[in-house]
């Protein structure tokens, strides 16, 4: 297939498939995993994961070296906007100026839903301040519209809640943010299983991040490609142009949704 | 991925997609469709389709040589069992003794669904008759089972009305009738984008038959492309045991299914 | 609301709630539900039940009086035509001659499924023998068609397994089913919860029969009552006419189901 | 059935109904219709409604006395907190110190989804000012809890888009907001169909408002009896307590969510 690239700011990438690096049982599986699944784009937990805050212990960077990723750091774990730009910042120092960032603001800890107020407010600050940002969020698709305007370089509504494998739950907001959107819009969270991911590229989305779909796989290595595949379908089917839906072939119109 | 072969009778496949040869622009868009759907079983309305009846005019089989593809004779635009076991011995014939088929009794010209009471009674005289029946039906477990007791190869049930790109309308009948098969259940009719077979492979079956969703697409050979990779990436994502469903991640156990 | 009655054969009714006996604690219970429910037509499973093949037991039909319901004998637990025909034989006599009797033929104990073949089989032997005959099926459309040609003097459908609460699983095929209905169309099985039943009637269903969704209620009393209203609130929107669905209010033309 | 009454601030009403009163064929109409509901509360944009603004022309109030209706003022047409908070104060005066509202404060004219920002500033500015706030919101549960925590009377976060009729797109959000809330939830826009009502009721929603649903049916007066019943038939299966959901009866436990 000839594509385009997925490009976010400057950046360019072949891949649409992001993925976490959380859960996995240690780091030689997030190291197969990541491989199988394509990801050029890795997301990492900076309040979680060691990338060089201790020295003296394992770094994730030594399996997932930058030279071979675009390392994107997240504000995971981040209810305020002011821990989240500090995060970022201190993410930034670690890795040498890299100023691409995934910001999330979360709302509470039941329900990891991002606090939208929150999350424009450190997005203001975070931009003025030279970050790349991308941007985790609901889907709004008013709250998508602001923060693209504000100057996100990606936004990345969530298709259910982060851990739920629950696929996109409504795929009507999803199809709204798409319909004005002028940055890539990246489904993050709450993706289950391969199905779930080739429904989201085949509403139009610019990709997909996921980690707890891939890491709590029993097998997580194979779903990695499975997700890979998954994108991949999802993608072309998208510009293939799908055949229209008709309640049975014979019928002259297409379905419209009147009575479902 | 390691995975076991899809086995129909003593035949053995790598290839989980299975492919129509109907409603595509000319031979040429027909051959290139099927290449790039990796299919090795590629299916044929003999009533509609020149495989040697017409020796003056262009034969199928020579875009796909049966040495290269299993060619499967299906009886489409029949209404009866006498015309469908007519058309099996026509196609045995044509093909050299060529034994697999696959059975499609209509039950109306609007809908196209089987009419499953003359399935059953063609299937019986072509079952001792020597062929090896690949059957479509409804989503009947009922009529599933007595279709494998009877002998079939291979149970093909609905997702959708022929042609209509529905996708999977009653998962919980392919469920059921996964739960008791003993013989390779393929999806046949209905499936109209990527996902929707992705999603038939999650559920356990154990291969796919599509026309329509790739000759009608607006690009066939790119959604062909589409197609091989969303039954792998189905197949891989089932084999991989997903992740649970649940409201939040912080919920204690799976989603029951008592509220939706 | 000026509604057209609900004619089955020669009879008619006001309500379109069809009920059971099955599964209460007590006779009053199901009394109390019946009542509640506003149901005309009351059905009893023979084989299960004692309307007079007992005569020292509780009979059910002390608290359900013929001249105040329509008893509609039915062929529970039946898995074969002979056995079915038999049964009805047995419900005509103990209940005086009265001819009308819900079948079913079920194909296995697991899933209750129906078994459609032997099913056509006693419809045609219990027409012929001058019963009118309701007639429990899958939602299959051409099963459907043919039970009314035979002369059934109503089809109903499954919303989804006996039991299950599920819900309209399909509700393409009863639509399907709807379009060359020239008999009521009666969803019987499956149904859940209120809103199903309403949805039921909002697809142009004749009525709905149910049993365990009100006997297995916690409160089946409450739950008859919210069924009875149900059914009507269901019935009226199908006659009002619903508005048509849009992305959003602004949207030129309805949803064409190209997407989702 | 003996329920609990809809509390609302300090105001009790026994139906859980709410309805608007825009867009009928005359007065006549509305006032029909709104009877038919059997709704208390009826909801009036003040921007869009003479209710005392022009004292030559015909007055809503005429046909729906305050004696008889809670009138609702609402800020339908305001895109910022700032003209959102003078209709309010305008509503206060037209209705001689009458302080229940509802504020929306739209994102956008073709979606007419909220803008959260700018409705979490107006609602700040109301509760100081002695109003009581029922907000429309989308179905973000941090928001919904945020507006609850400033005090507002009811939080009605949407089902889908105003003017839709696409019934609950995201009933996992509902879910959310309800195990959280301790204010009355009501659905307010989107509800397209009777069952679309049902069903919020059945999720444990306090009431539903709705206006297109009713006016633009093709019958607005059937149309409005239908919703009062489901509405009821709704509450009421939400009290009795449905059956567990099953793949079949005979399985041996509910549906746990894992394959769809």
């Amino acid at each position: 297939m000839t594509d385009t690239t997925l490009k976010i700011g400057e950046r360019e990438f072949q891949s649409r498939l992001l993925v976490g690096t959380g859960k996995y049982k240690d780091l030689e599986e997030t190291r197969l995993a990541i491989e199988a699944s394509g990801a050029e784009i890795v997301t990492v937990a900076v309040r979680r994961t060691n990338i060089g805050q201790n020295p003296d212990e394992p770094n994730l960077l030594d399996v997932l070296p930058p030279d071979r990723y675009t390392i994107l750091p997240n504000t995971a774990g981040c209810y305020n906007a002011k821990d989240a730009v500090r995060t970022c910042r201190l993410a930034r120092e670690l890795l040498d100026g890299h100023n691409l960032v995934k910001l999330e603001v979360l709302g509470d800890e039941k329900t990891l839903f991002p606090n939208v107020v929150e999350t424009l407010s450190a997005c203001e600050t975070l931009i003025k301040d030279g970050f790349d940002v991308m941007v985790y969020t609901s889907d709004d698709p008013i709250i998508a519209k602001e923060l693209e305007q504000m100057g996100c370089v990606s936004v990345m509504p969530l298709a259910a809640p982060i851990g739920s494998g629950l696929g996109i739950r409504n795929p009507y907001n999803i199809r709204m943010i798409l319909e004005e959107a002028k940055v890539p819009i990246i489904v993050d969270a709450g993706v289950g299983t391969a199905s779930d991911a080739a429904i989201a590229m085949e509403l139009g989305c610019h990709g997909v991040l996921m980690n707890t779909a891939i890491a709590a796989a029993q097998k997580p290595v194979l779903m990695a490609s499975a997700m890979r595949k998954a994108i991949e379908a999802g993608r072309e089917a998208y510009l293939a142009g799908r055949m229209p839906r008709k309640l049975y072939a014979s019928a002259s119109s297409p379905i419209e949704g009147t009575f479902f």
